[in-house]
């Protein structure tokens, strides 16, 4: 990765626009395609990118280094109908939020071309879309991970680390593609899961005269892009229906401490969730 | 309520506490008792109280208003012992967080006194407890919540709202003790029930490094003081078992959706979530 690396970003969204917006302020080359002419319109206008297209065949092909910034299974379209475009020796990663449903898939792929796919999960965002709302301020505090398999080379692995440092990732983390899709089951999507579903649990409109801060922080994800998370959430569907289950054994014995007016239960489980809690602390 | 009316705080933890340093802050004149003579102490010595005991016969008997900061169940043993020493036209309050389980039974201990009780709800709260935190920022945001019975007066009524409005709480409303109780059933006591259950749904230590803001978000709460807890969700428990119950429905219909790979549900559980959140901005 130097300054001659021409990236190229497929899909200029808030991930793919921000990803463009951080390179392109450290001074690397940057092209984009997106579906969305206004969106590499506001790009090249706003110094994000250097050029940028619906369809180029000429920006795919000069491209040493291609992220997709795509929804994942649309990314696998593109690959399936375009990856002859991509030039030999080319490094591909994606931003996607799950990784055993694509990358084994990403790989077969373009097992006969000269390029090599390795996936990463840059554990950012925000409740909005749009490269307008582009920033690099959001990786600071992020994890960005890889999930290398057998087909990956080291040489692929450092690169995205170094990517990842140059844009100030504040963590970089290794997993396999199976333990990132567990962990991201957990911490990522059963949260989601419960925050659609608290929200949905009740409609009375003349409860927000009585929240407080709790309510409004368990809620705050529920504002959600129902197209990309249908599909995360179908494309990691085991391991979420797992985390479901676990959560709802966990729910079940506090309610029947409830029923059972189980006073020490309660307070042992208040107990645990108060020991588990300062783990997480910053 | 003026500068001459005498106030009296049962119980100076963080509510009682910070009641008192509102008070005292404009110009009132607020005494105190607390089993840990430590926090009188240390109220006295930062201006928050004029006086203050373990126990003073005389400090009751001087009361205008009474304000208990106790836990429920200690505060009822409290009135049970002690409550022929207040003084006859004496106006009491509390700050608990549930309110059927409680106000019949106080105003009932009370009936031959010539003493009013009337129930109320601060909702506001830190994740810290005792008087050395107590301030008076946390009203400002706060929601001040009267729930009056048939034998409570307007006067009353009006002398709480005077009160709520002197300290600044953001809102003021009036509610039914059982109105209140299904509210807090729903927007705190499950929202602090699905913290703690997530918190102990998995004792993985190692997802700490992988754990973004939502997770956070979601179990902040889930550091929680388990003896309050555990005796405010147990006065509530049929609200809360009931609101625990509609929230694992809701949270079911998005599992089943899962499992029937239905993404037309997922999205537009999504969707109502989305369009019910916004009702929560400030």
């Amino acid at each position: 990765m130097n300054k001659d690396t021409k990236f190229l970003i497929i899909g200029l969204g808030l991930m793919g626009g921000s990803y463009a917006y951080a390179l392109s302020k450290r001074g690397y080359h940057v092209s984009a395609l997106d579906i969305n002419p206004d969106a590499t319109t506001y790009a090249k206008k706003h110094h994000i990118i250097e050029a940028g297209a619906v369809f180029d065949e000429e920006l795919i092909h000069q491209a040493d280094v291609v992220f997709f910034g795509l929804y994942p299974n649309t990314m696998i379209e593109w690959i399936q109908s375009y990856h002859h475009h991509f030039k030999s020796g080319c490094l591909i990663s994606d931003v996607a939020g799950v990784k055993c449903s694509i990358v084994e898939q990403c790989q077969a792929l373009l097992k006969e071309d000269d390029v090599e796919f390795i996936a990463s999960h840059p554990m950012a965002g925000k409740e909005v879309s749009g490269v307008t709302y582009a920033n690099d301020e959001m990786f600071r505090q992020a994890n960005f991970i890889i999930t290398p398999t057998d087909a990956n080379t080291k040489e692929a692995i450092d690169f995205l680390k170094t990517f990842a440092q140059e844009l100030e990732f504040a963590n970089i983390s290794i997993l396999t593609p199976q333990k990132h899709d567990e962990m991201i089951g957990y911490v990522s999507q059963l949260t989601h899961a419960i925050a659609i579903s608290l929200m949905n649990a009740n409609d009375n409109k003349e409860l927000v005269h009585y929240t407080g801060d709790s309510f409004r922080d368990l809620t705050r994800i529920a504002r959600i892009n129902e197209k990309l998370w249908s599909e995360l959430f179908l494309l990691n569907k085991e391991n979420l229906i797992r985390e479901i289950d676990d959560f709802e054994a966990a729910l079940n014995i506090l309610k029947h401490a409830l029923i059972k007016q189980d006073e020490e239960c309660l307070q042992s489980l208040m107990i645990q969730s108060t020991t588990r809690r300062k783990w997480f602390d910053k």
